[in-house]
């Protein structure tokens, strides 16, 4: 008999079904879990009623025997349980479709006409260890936990079902399936596919390697920043750093800016760059260059003693790779944040806008600012903020787990 | 000789001209002027080098008789000196002129085709004690330093030349002036002004009592908000608390919600949030109740034991006035707000929206969704944010000056 899976109520735990070997956590260590919070840490375990394979369904109580979830089981990772329902649900298709097309509802709802976006971001959409992509016809999956791994012929079925596309493709080379006792594998799951994909973006087309490129191909948090970014670039002389497959570059080219320049150290990158503006029409508004982005601001903003750097942009969008992955590196990400900073706060003419993104989780909003206001003291430079931004709707943020937000941005006016 | 004044390049300071009465500063001191920041308190002070009248012109040099700027002095605040500009500048009617044009530049670029709206505010235009609102072709002054209010007629001159105004009054009964040695005066300095005035806020009309009303006339600061959170709110039943005038209610209405219930306990507020709903053709999906907000939610979600409270609403916005106007009574604040959120969201149906704001500069971001997180907790409400708001870009930002920014809200959906 299938359960009925559910979000949204709860229901009578069903005493009907073969009990579940139970997971009981610790005193103090349920508090998280009700919160919504997925994931159970070995440390938080008190114990085992009944040996549980690894990938296996259990259920979780508190040490007071009260029912809290029901999850994946895994002995081999730090993460012991990953939660997806508080009350007891049968792992079919079913439930991955039902779970599946809730994440899309928020899509459809909150990026309304978009054609490529992230279908279902892991514990964002309660499918902790389960990565989707969408590329227009195109879908890529990555399963970076054990449990969802056993489980990636019923989502690909729950995916044929929902979507009917023209292939499936597994991406899984992540870091964090070797801490789940999981080989890389990529390839083709269902379907075909030769060649990139070409993926609309806000009306404007990108060439995606989704086999040979980076990560998943390319970076779909920004789908609405971008946008929302290009409107600040008018008329402007714009410089893209990091400007990886020209998506802030060719926004803003299209939205109006006088002259984009993208900077990106990935010679493939920014090949692949300056075929999209071509695509696009946009080739005439828009130059290259292979470079580190440090080496060019040490470059472009050294001068000799007593002189002042000469600011030539009116628009600085600053969109690197995350600077630190763990809290550890965070102080040495943060001189690199506050360098890069103090570079194109000088090159920026008065009134001029800064539009800066940080993806590490490890550095909160408020420290990041921090970082730009301690840049622009040293460059002399006050700053009006004019926008705030955040990771696309597409990458939801559940408050109550907090690894779900990662992605900041401002928009700043150089006032003098 | 008029000193051309200028946000954009520091120049050389002008030796000719007769020396200012000088305030050196303490050690340690001058770092936050440096940063942008206007004020001076009394103890940053080391000294002054000569008498200065209150409100007049001094400049700030640090302990090295390094210039940090120029501004305005008074010795009966507990703000010694409000900054004007990094440079020697000549307070004439060129000079508010040059100020008040480069405030309107900003709302013109960020909030296009808005005919109501904040056009200088104080600190966030470098204007320390001067506020200005335009209601259509109606402007309203506050002076809330000395050396602001004995410079009004220059002021009321710069605005005559750059806005025509039918009218300009001065509303300056804030608790500030007090602080300041400053008597209120409210009243009309220039032209003619007889009853309420119908405002354009996104296309719906508003009257605004704007020498009777509340503060300056109506909250200016959420016009790009009401708009968002309208988007939110198509096809729901709307519950509108602290409604006010009927800012965020009727832009719900108008966006497609199918009813909007308005709260508000100021008997004249709802009585004119409903002529607003009649005047905008939206009586017949709006109802107001006049009631305090915490006395409704209680009564609302007031149940017997064992009963749940039946949640009735798809959206409800809370935009409550600030809990606290000091640091001290913060821990009340958050108590307030905790209640008010509890009871909301067990109000709110599964995947319906809870949009709130938080206007007390003393409770940042991150304190106010904690607060919120606790309530969710408490009301066993799993929670996804799906927009964060700040005050709308006629009051802006400057991060180096912490006291510009007051006004934060996120937007909730309710995943289970």
């Amino acid at each position: 008999m299938a359960t009925k899976p559910r979000l949204a109520t709860p229901t009578v735990y069903k005493i009907m079904e073969p009990s579940l070997p139970t997971v009981l956590l610790r005193p103090g260590e349920a508090d998280r879990i009700v919160a919504g919070h997925p994931w159970i840490y070995g440390g938080s375990v008190l114990r085992l009623t009944q040996p549980a394979e690894d990938g296996a369904l259990v259920q979780v109580k508190d040490h007071r025997q009260r029912l809290l979830g029901v999850g994946l089981y895994n002995s081999k990772s730090k993460i012991s349980v990953r939660v997806l329902a508080p009350d007891r649900v049968t792992l079919n298709e079913a439930f991955f479709e039902e779970r599946i097309r809730a994440a899309l509802a928020v899509r459809k709802k909150h990026l309304p006409g978009a054609s490529s976006f992230r279908v279902v971001n892991a514990e964002s959409d309660f499918l902790s260890g389960l990565v989707v992509d969408k590329y227009e016809d195109v879908l890529v999956v990555q399963t970076s936990a054990l449990g969802m791994d056993q489980r990636k012929s019923l989502i690909v079925d729950a995916l044929q079902k929902i979507f009917s596309p023209r292939c499936i493709l597994e991406r899984n080379d992540t870091a964090y399936r070797k801490f789940e006792g999981l080989a890389d594998a990529n390839g083709i799951l269902i379907g075909e596919l030769t060649g990139p994909v070409t993926i609309n973006l806000n009306g404007l087309s990108f060439e995606v390697d989704i086999l040979g490129g980076h990560k998943t191909g390319l970076y779909l948090d920004q789908q609405a920043n971008y946008q929302a970014v290009a409107e600040l670039t008018k008329g402007g002389q714009v410089l893209d750093c990091f400007s990886f497959l020209g998506g802030f570059g060719l926004h803003a080219a299209r939205a109006g800016a006088a002259h984009v320049h993208m900077l990106d150290q990935s010679a493939d990158a920014i090949a692949a760059s300056s075929r999209n503006a071509a695509a696009n029409g946009l080739a005439e508004k828009c130059s290259t260059e292979t470079i580190n982005v440090f080496d060019w601001m040490k470059a472009q903003t050294a001068v000799q003693p007593h002189e002042k750097v000469v600011p030539k942009f009116d628009v600085i969008i600053l969109d690197p790779p995350s600077f630190t992955r763990s809290r550890a590196t965070v102080p040495d990400a943060l001189r690199g944040y506050k360098e890069i900073h103090l570079r194109a706060l000088k090159l920026i003419k008065a009134g001029g806008t800064l539009a800066t993104f940080c993806c590490s989780h490890h550095v909160d909003a408020v420290t990041f600012q921090d970082v730009i206001l301690s840049a622009a003291y040293d460059a002399r430079r006050i700053l009006r903020r004019v926008a705030t931004y955040s990771q696309s709707p597409d990458h939801p943020i559940i408050p109550s787990i907090p690894e779900t937000e990662y992605l900041k941005g401002f928009a700043y006016e150089v006032v003098r």
